[in-house]
């Protein structure tokens, strides 16, 4: 670790209310330094890195025991040309995604109730709550679950990564490449490696707490109160990394915006025809 | 630690296949030793736990760097019986949920795309997103990564949890007692507190490695041949813990039945009166 704790909590909250009494120690130094890679070496993953991040993906709760989730690792380099492309985005924010490509290896992250509908219904029994968003919804959160803990865990041994949504822009296209059944989608990609020392990934700050955090009832606060401070912070983060000035609030509107969403907005129809009714 | 990592890995697998080639440290030993603890003592979480929690969740990835979750604490004895109350389900499997008032604090890990759509709005824009089934998704997910980050905090200051998925079974309640506001839903639950040493929790089998990852595609397996290997795993650990005998295949047809959602197939209604149109 190279900066200390003080830093650390001055990178993730910068001129913002900083927590005073965080419980420190190496594992939580580990979780607050999160950072997004997307510069890696040219290297595979170590032997047993896989191994290491589905046992920790495996420990990770999944709702009721039901075991929803399984990962696609992809090395190969012409799959991940393939995935590269199903990443391309109409309005390519960023500058793309070449990384895909370069990183040794994508995760991907698959909500799977696949298995257990055959198991069901091989007892002749009808597995109803496939219909129901709430089902979709549960696969894909121990898919998320999972995802979390491998990507704690690849850092933990040394290596990086970062989450693609964007692996849901052609998410039929997707399933297909992979040869997923139904009853299963990509709810994300992961691309892990090495990181390349010489291209630093930064560490990104985030609103102060107060902003996320509530006691025992929501409270609304009027967001010319907050994003004021996190503009500051936001504005001090993009100009230490050399980054084209623009606001937060900017981004948000962009980012919410149709022309953001880059075929996501056609997951709905991939879901439905791979089973999922989302009643 | 009281069990060696040999030992860990037996519980997570049985007499599964086994991973051999784990890169052990710290870290990942603290991952592969998660179980679900539903067994507090009667104190309120240590000072500077929660802060500690928040800033583990806020470290997680946040889907386009928007912040679209946040969390509700809840210690307050009444708001925790009414949260008990809400978890109820019909089939009150496994014997009901009292640890819910019992924990000193529920986390209520909520979606919530609210802050950005009052954002957005004042700036005279449209947050187009919100009627698709994928910002619901993104949403969901922030909360899911932010959540699982603060539990692996929360275990890593000696504290324990279990999600609660049961709080999805009344959502449009569960809104309403805490005046989340439109645009925002609860995805779960946590209980979080300080284990009881004297009513430990399990460490519960996982199926093998081989069964959640593929390489490169997608390889289905048929059921017959890895569940009976996962069943006998299963029976071993209900055996040793004294649980009631029953096959892994028989819960899962139970679990995938309508019966055992217990309103959570009103869930899309919940989320259309709530902003979120799920096109």
């Amino acid at each position: 670790m190279s900066i200390n704790r003080n830093e650390l909590l001055q990178a993730r909250y910068g001129r913002q209310s900083t927590p005073e009494n965080i419980i420190w120690n190496e594992q939580i130094e580990a979780l607050i330094s999160h950072r997004s890679v997307r510069s890696f070496l040219d290297e595979p993953l170590p032997d047993g890195a896989l191994e290491t991040i589905v046992a920790a993906a495996q420990s990770a709760s999944t709702s009721s025991n039901l075991h929803q989730w399984s990962v696609v690792a992809i090395s190969d380099p012409t799959m991940k040309a393939e995935l590269a492309r199903l990443t391309h985005s109409a309005s390519m924010r960023g500058g793309g995604y070449d990384f895909v490509s370069e990183a040794p290896t994508i995760l991907l992250w698959v909500a799977d109730m696949s298995r257990n509908h055959d198991l069901v219904t091989s007892k002749g029994a009808v597995p109803e709550v496939v219909e129901y968003v709430d089902a979709f919804l549960m696969a894909s959160l121990d898919a998320a679950l999972a995802g979390q803990n491998g990507l704690v865990a690849a850092e933990a041994i040394g290596l990086g990564g970062v989450y693609l949504g964007s692996l849901r822009n052609h998410s039929q296209e997707l399933a297909d490449l992979i040869g997923l059944p139904a009853y299963a989608y990509v709810v994300f990609g992961m691309a892990v490696g090495k990181p390349d020392p010489h291209r630093p990934a930064a560490l990104r700050p985030r609103p102060a707490q107060s902003v996320v955090l509530h006691h025992e009832k929501y409270q609304p606060q009027p967001s010319h109160e907050w994003v004021e401070e996190y503009e500051e912070v936001f504005k001090d983060f993009r100009a230490e990394y050399g980054l084209r000035d623009k606001t937060w609030a900017d981004a948000v509107v962009v980012g919410t915006g149709l022309p953001y969403m880059d075929g996501r907005e056609n997951l709905r129809q991939t879901l439905q025809e791979r089973g999922y009714q989302l009643r």
